[in-house]
């Protein structure tokens, strides 16, 4: 992998995390495009790319974006 | 950290994937002991440890242990 669009969220609790990671589940299977997400009690993390890409694309960026805005 | 109780699950898809991190996230408060937790598609790790000790406690084996029957 030559990179991935990362962001760490910290939410007000691990239960709010959940819901986040939840709502970004949703946007994924709605979008048939997958982050990795990493959970570590309130702070997520995700990296946004493409498998097939070797890298970022527009698409990572267009939904990373799209996260952005779940929180 | 010195360690941590390190598991990988695969689960046969995304969405089941993400139905089992809701399960351990239940179990995790109900229990006020929350593992690490990484998705990457229908693969998710979970790492238990207490970050008191510094490593791996009775408390991070008893949990580990239930999160095996929750797949």
């Amino acid at each position: 992998m030559e990179g991935a669009l990362e962001r760490t969220f910290e939410l007000p609790s691990f239960a709010a995390a959940l819901v986040f990671v939840n709502r970004v589940g949703e946007l994924a299977e709605s979008e048939n495009h997958h982050p990795d997400i990493a959970i570590s009690y309130r702070r997520v993390t995700l990296r946004w790319w493409t498998h097939t890409a070797g890298g970022i694309t527009d698409r990572d960026r267009e939904l990373a974006a799209m996260t952005n805005d779940l929180v």
